[in-house]
């Protein structure tokens, strides 16, 4: 367990303008943590008091440094421990005594989450007293000249939240490459205080940040995770999120279909699509999407121009875009006829454009090309690939200069609010550089290009799902057998066939001839009925009926049977719907197409429940098969709104129902009028993950 | 057209290692080819003489020039001609009047394949002489010193073969940037003469080169193609193949579901498979993956274990790993206990492995790690993650040196035999270079170490399938009518229900009654009959027939129709199978699931026809949708062996009727006993794409 806090709105100031630091533990051991954080914090001694605090005392970097907090002139209003475990609560205390608002707790102390974790964190809250770590690398302000990180970091408009320092080092360097940089840098540790959320929502009102970048690996309340981004997604302030799926298999027994394919990294997704938040897999991904961001931003649409000079970095660059999901307009005659003009006979115009040595023989091809392109309205944006930036000595030579190139095309850009994408082989030169400067993205390999011109064109219009609030709990369900399942979610909205449960055959001739032939007959109290040969299906008469029902009894002996009016399933399509709760983000809906596609394909679509009719509807529509519903193959169109309609009906039911692990209507069948449930599956938290239920 | 020469295996010394020299159109302007081919040429004056030709004679980069080749005191074995596009032909003719035995043609000619390429080939054919071009880039020979061409190239053992220039300079600085260079580059340019096949071929022998590396546009004779690359492979010069696939829609219109899913990128992927090709769609992947098949080669399997200094980047990894279907299994309890010994009690060693610090700490940490992880035959290889390298100063300063560290692991590879890959933030650093001069390949970029370590583990223990040769062709077919399709193909061993064509109601009943019900009728002459209503399936008896006969007859008016016995439609899977004559590779089976899961899913399996039982399995088998023949749901297993049969069947048939431009089974219902094509198609070349056959 850890401490939780009730408001996420603390007056942050004290950590990252403080007006005064110390720096407990400062040492002049090059090898210490604590000498590479009192190196750095010393460069912000034009801004505030920085002061040493070391056990023995005398000169530590050149400075006179104090055996105590309680040594110093003024209390200092952010402490920094870089100080032995087990000094840890005593310097703590220390701190809190000497009146601090604020502690940096670099010093690990065992198990996140751990007993010391709570007992720091109660310790400050007590003393409202903001925590970071502990378990920390430091935390960085660019404006405040704050430096109370090992290492250096560079300066830019990224605020980024780490809970892994090394990732941290690493995004800096790709940051550093690509000429970004930090705002603002939080190690948050162990989290034992400050969380995720209340950090997001910090920088979101930030305003030297213009993107947040975030690494994680324990969400805490994934609620409150995604309501912070979403409000700063909202503010724009893009959220990049690099996240890791924890592997299924080790963490927790799959008990249903549902269990398995509404998994811990689908969760995520989901959070992210209810936020907005750009999820990515690496840390070069992160860098590459937040130059993307922060320099064009997205395109209008997916169109796009490539332009190259020479056929092969054409050709590649526009197979990468198609695949990538880009499309590319053969440009218009008009157009067609504009470009040709100053370039060689040979060059190709239609898209990709092939300068066909027109760049080599005349640099400013390569802005007149762009800007007219862009101009044209015909794309919504230019990528542009291979050797631009290396023309340089050839270029000037014949009188003209790459740079005057890279300042136009950052022009056109600006003039026509299009974006321009660059890969070039040449990433180091003044030309790249200028175009950086100007905000165009610049990258070394086509493939890293593309993929951020795919993702800036998936956030085309795109606004975030928004975080569904949670409706208070129902009374808890204590019995969960299939008739249970059927009832509670009959009564939220879900429509089923008629059924009854019956103990003789005669009992179901009777039920039979009241509910109407066709029947199903169910073997109760077993999981995956299809799979045993527990479900009878299309009895037609009372003969076949007796028959069946006493062939079950003896095949299976079960606890129960159950009778059903069949649903005509020739006529529909079979939808896989359920819900599970996760422990983090709460219930998560998921909805597939049944059978193959959900369990070999995996064609599945996830969100955050509870889900309304719309957003239903939305999910059911972005499944791969979803031709199937539409009336693929000479079949007629299914019944959509119905379909999403039971949809939101169970996203709701479980919404309520804290205490359901996973529930599963599993098939709905989508019929070209209606919807039916023809199974529904309830697994209580705690109960057993096997047939036992 | 363009002319083709019968052998592909000239001896290609004069091109590679010539004699002596000269470069036609040679100058002292900076900005000229004449220039920059010139310098490079001169590099190699101590080893062959190197005659400059400029027509106006005089000193040209301080060495006397000659004003033709006539002038020169002995006939060059190799002739580079850099000269304006309208003086080539008259130089290509001075050429061959000097007794050359080669002639690079740097100049361009305007199109490839056009009238001017033809002419220019059969001038040198006639004379014997060697031609590489036009419109190329030129040749260079690390061993042989021979640099003709503009730029400079890193040298190394890869043989890079390119149809772009500037891609081709692209490869060469991204694989100096990884430590690897060119044993030798051919710009192939329009191949007139000497095409891709004859250079895979030499470059298979030649001892230099240990990997071959290409880019093609255009792949001429596409199996001798293939039929070269597969003998690369063989000898064990793996094949990189960066190719594009040209945009389907333009090329041509599309008649059947074959003639859309087995497009040209599938052909060129199924060339691939049959030549154990590795194909790569960058030229960041190309070198990438190169550097992988160099260094380390194939692991014996996909288990891998994922090393890092941090838990992001352990975490990462392993994810990224799994995503990319590497296995990362659990470590025995034993070989964890081993780990334990040497590292902090925080560290995680299951796998993915967390050195949490020890790497810090301790530097060999890494090198004893990985090497009791790699001894211990629990997995297949290593991959290293994290911030190696950059451990330098500190590491020193602890009196260790990561470049021990790194001889360390590289000796840790050399004595297991398995794979160890390294990503880090510090890939200049002298531990980096250590590792890379080692052969152990380093990223800088996670999502590039384990993009390869994916491809090499897919490689393990694979040999190309091997490219089929094509029988003679049969008697052309003239009609192509469904039962004409029908006739054929059962002709060639692939099972149908029996049919007839019918005229009237009366007839259909009789046959019906020789057949036996239930039974279908099919309107012929459309081209999609179950999308317009053209097929009545599950015809019981004879009023049923009758009425059925006369409402198709009345709503389509069909030329005629036919009558068929109605196969077991629930008791089987419809596949689909095909194959199409492509223009470069000839004919290229597919196979798929049919209905949604090809059309929306795109789940095919291609390969170069003709195909036999154990390959068309293997294609069945390889589908994603596959565990639905193996019996998915509760459902009984299909005959795969006969389905495979009948699939073989129509890649026989179509193979020896190059007539035909798409021929297509769909769907072939695989049954629990025996298969059966439910519907067939024939379009002939140049064939209206439409309806009306």
């Amino acid at each position: 367990m850890t401490v939780r806090h009730s408001s996420p709105l603390r007056d942050l100031t004290p950590l990252f303008e403080p007006a005064s630091v110390a720096v407990v533990g400062a040492s002049d051991d090059p090898v210490k943590w604590g000498n590479w954080l009192a190196r750095r914090a010393l460069r912000g001694a034009s801004r505030r008091a920085v002061y040493l605090v070391n056990r023995r005392g005398g000169v530590v970097m050149g400075t006179h440094s104090h055996r105590s907090l309680a040594e110093l002139p003024e209390t200092p209003e952010l402490v920094v421990l870089a100080v032995p475990p087990a000094a840890l609560e005593s310097a703590m205390d220390e701190a809190i005594a000497a009146g601090t608002r604020a502690v940096v707790v670099i010093t690990a102390d065992g198990d996140a989450g751990g007993a010391r974790d709570v007992a720091l964190a109660t310790r400050a809250r007590e003393a409202g007293v903001i925590l970071l770590g502990p378990n920390c690398l430091g935390i960085f302000d660019a404006a405040a000249e704050l430096e109370l990180v090992p290492n250096d970091l560079p300066r830019g408009s990224i605020g980024l939240l780490s809970q892994s320092g090394n990732l941290a080092l690493e995004i800096g360097a790709l940051a550093e490459a690509a000429e970004l940089g930090f705002s603002r840098f939080v190690s948050l540790g162990n989290q034992a205080d400050l969380e995720m959320a209340e950090l997001i929502h910090e920088l979101s009102e930030h305003d030297g940040t213009e993107l947040i970048a975030i690494y994680v690996e324990d969400f805490r309340d994934g609620r409150a995770f995604a309501r912070a981004a979403e409000a700063a997604t909202r503010a724009d302030k893009p959220v990049v999120l690099l996240a890791v799926d924890h592997s299924e298999a080790t963490a927790r027994a799959v008990r249903s279909h549902t269990g398995a394919l509404a998994s811990e990294g689908a969760a995520i997704d989901a959070a992210c699509h209810a936020a907005g938040m750009q999820r990515v897999n690496a840390p070069q991904e992160l860098v590459d999407l937040a130059q993307g961001l922060l320099g064009v931003g997205p395109p209008q649409g997916r169109r796009v121009a490539v332009l190259a000079d020479g056929g092969g970095h054409a050709g590649i660059a526009a197979a990468l875009s198609s695949d990538a999901g880009l499309e590319l307009p053969a440009l218009s005659a008009n157009l067609r006829q504009t470009l040709r003009r100053r370039l060689p006979p040979s060059a190709a115009v239609a898209n990709p454009i092939d300068l066909a040595g027109g760049g080599e023989s005349d640099i400013r091809n390569f802005d007149r090309t762009t800007r007219t392109v862009l101009g044209s309205g015909e794309v919504d944006a230019v990528l542009m690939s291979g050797y631009f930036g290396g023309y340089t000595d050839y270029a000037e030579t014949l009188g003209r200069g790459e740079a005057a190139v890279a300042e136009a095309l950052a022009d056109a850009v600006a003039e026509t609010g299009r974006p321009l994408l660059v890969q070039t082989m040449h990433p180091e030169a003044a030309a790249a550089h200028g175009l950086r400067r100007r905000g165009v993205p610049v990258y070394r390999t086509i493939e890293r290009a593309v993929g951020v011109l795919a993702r800036l064109a998936d956030r085309a219009g795109r606004r975030p799902r928004g975080v569904p609030a949670l409706p208070p709990p129902a009374e808890p369900i204590a019995a969960a057998t299939y008739m249970d399942a059927r009832s509670l979610l009959a009564a939220g909205g879900v429509p089923f066939q008629p059924a009854r449960v019956v103990s003789t055959a005669g009992k179901a001739v009777t039920v039979a001839e009241e509910i109407g032939y066709p029947v199903v007959l169910k073997a109760l109290a077993t999981l995956h009925k299809s799979d045993i040969g527990g479900v009878v299906l299309g009895l037609r008469d009372e003969r076949t009926l007796a028959a069946a029902f006493a062939e079950l009894n003896e095949r299976l002996a079960p606890p129960a049977i159950a009778i059903e009016r069949m649903a005509p399933l020739d006529e529909g399509v079979e939808l896989l719907v359920g819900v599970r709760w996760d422990a983090r983000f709460g219930p998560v809906a998921l909805v597939g197409m049944g059978g193959v596609f959900t369990e070999v394909l995996r064609d599945v679509a996830v969100s955050l429940a509870p889900v309304d009719e719309a957003m239903a509807r939305a999910l059911l529509l972005s499944l791969r098969a979803a031709p199937l519903l539409m009336g693929a193959r000479g079949r007629p169109p299914v019944d959509v709104d119905a379909a999403a309609s039971a949809v939101a009906a169970v996203s709701r039911v479980a919404a309520v129902h804290p205490e359901v692990a996973e529930i599963e209507v599993n098939p709905l069948l989508a019929l070209p009028q209606g919807a039916a449930g023809l199974d529904a599956r309830i697994l209580l938290r705690g109960a057993p993950p096997d047939d036992q239920v």
